[in-house]
């Protein structure tokens, strides 16, 4: 699983920061969270494959969040896209994006099919035999969600040298693979767990942003391997959280502790500070395992 | 009256391209023209004040030529604008960008004053007693406007020298300066044009992008000082104007030697071409007074 920082500034880009846009790859999917202007230049500059893409997640109407879902749209068009393109995001964003490229005569020539989003509860909005995609509904001052990628749990293998030893013959194997337990010529039946090899651990991965400190969202990232928090501020502006519906540092490290997860990842910074690693000293103040979200910058989870 | 290119290349937003947007400097106005996704971006970069535009003029709803003013529109409230901004571009343009604000409950706190054209004949469409800016109507695939922008004749000055040596006394002066004439002691009448000073030529700048090759603009731009006009293709491409309406860098030339403009400034290139030297040289081959927008580049008119 790889995460790949497009941009996570807040509020308007600027030369050397850009809005919220990030892919995370994930058994063989790449999926695009959140679009702000200036994404498919990102994406460009750290060569992402714009042909890979074919889920679009947009947590919120924000221009920050999606004025670059156009432009993007526009591009798969002039590439030559044939596949369907799916996007998930709030209602409104079929209206508003069908609008734009109707106004220039530019509709696709592609399937651009839209899943528009407005259940408060958390849902299953996408899923594969490999991974599934839910909702993590969020308090901010439009409707938005954050979003849970969670890989499922693979097959159990076959150790076929467990198998030998034990002395289970290879007519069965197939039998073994499908979960059944084995037998040994005396007659004793082995376990299939004693005959196959765990699957890898399953990585789960979580976009909270924006929002504003809000605990109920700790069941939903319990124990993931990342959590991606937005802490637009530090503890010195936290009176200015309540009325833009943001987060601190701090309060995005409670989240992360109270969700026992495994790594939490700070972005969203509004620009007003001098250096992004007060953002990381004030959330160890609370959490240990702390990383700092920047444009470019590739996680592998 | 001061050319600053953002972004002068068709289609997609790249790393080092940008889609279209200028700002011209006139009579102390800043009009920005078109404003593809990234413009903002491009406005930071090259230190323009954003306070001073009020007046965004869009010639057609393509996204390489406005998906960037949803996000520049936010970015001034982000500013604290108040002042009025008043955006002259294709009838929709309205709906499209109030959509898009409202689906983020992001209505602007300053006054935005939208001016819907629809007219296939060249119109006025904002003057004050300095500047005058026309519509160009073009031949593209959309409804599309060029931009016409013309100093207006400044008022002769008095020269009190030359007043002083013809013996026209000082009582005069302010009905010389409304376009009397002077008399001397003697009775002996002195033409106005003696006695002021000849005002400087005022300039003119016209924008016509995107467009196919359409003599009907030569009467609308006629000995302009400065006519940036659109050269997608060279002439070995001339094949792809007519469905894509776009112009080859040679009959760019040919437009503006039928308008003897003063200068040819190309622009909205293709980015297929190894070098835009080769634009420079095809227009050459009809007219000689050729330049080549890019990125960044500044012109002095």
């Amino acid at each position: 699983m790889k995460l790949t920082i497009l941009g996570c500034y807040s509020a308007t880009p600027r030369t050397f920061t850009n809005p919220t846009s990030q892919v995370l790859e994930i058994q063989n999917h790449l999926f695009l969270i959140d679009c702000g202007e200036g994404t498919q230049v990102q994406l460009r500059k750290y060569k992402v494959k714009f042909s890979r893409i074919n889920h679009i997640f947009i947590s919120h109407l924000h221009g920050d969040h999606f004025f670059g879902l156009p432009g993007l749209i526009s591009t798969f068009r002039l590439l030559g896209r044939e596949k369907e393109l799916h996007i998930y995001g709030p209602k409104g964003i079929k209206e508003a994006i069908t609008l734009f490229l109707k106004l220039g005569d530019s509709w696709t020539n592609y399937p651009l099919i839209f899943h528009e989003l407005e259940s408060k509860e958390s849902e299953l909005i996408w899923e594969d035999s490999k991974v599934s995609v839910r909702t993590i509904p969020l308090e901010h001052r439009v409707y938005t969600n954050g979003f849970l990628f969670n890989e499922k749990e693979a097959p159990r293998t076959l150790d076929a040298e467990a198998a030998h030893r034990y002395g289970v013959d290879r007519s069965q194997f197939n039998n073994i693979k499908k979960g059944a337990d084995g037998v040994t010529k005396n007659g004793e039946v082995i376990s299939n767990k004693k005959l196959t090899h765990d699957p890898p651990e399953p990585k789960s991965y979580a976009f909270c942003s924006d929002t504003v400190y809000n605990e109920t969202v700790v069941p939903l990232v319990k124990d993931v391997d990342a959590l991606y928090h937005e802490s637009t501020f530090l503890e010195s502006e936290e009176h200015l959280c309540d009325r833009t519906k943001h987060s601190t540092a701090k309060q995005a490290a409670q989240i992360a502790k109270l969700a026992h997860v495994k790594k939490l990842i700070l972005g969203h910074y509004s620009t007003r500070y001098k250096s992004i690693e007060l953002f990381k000293e004030e959330a160890q103040g609370v959490f240990s395992n702390v990383e700092l979200a920047d444009d470019g910058k590739v996680f592998d989870l």
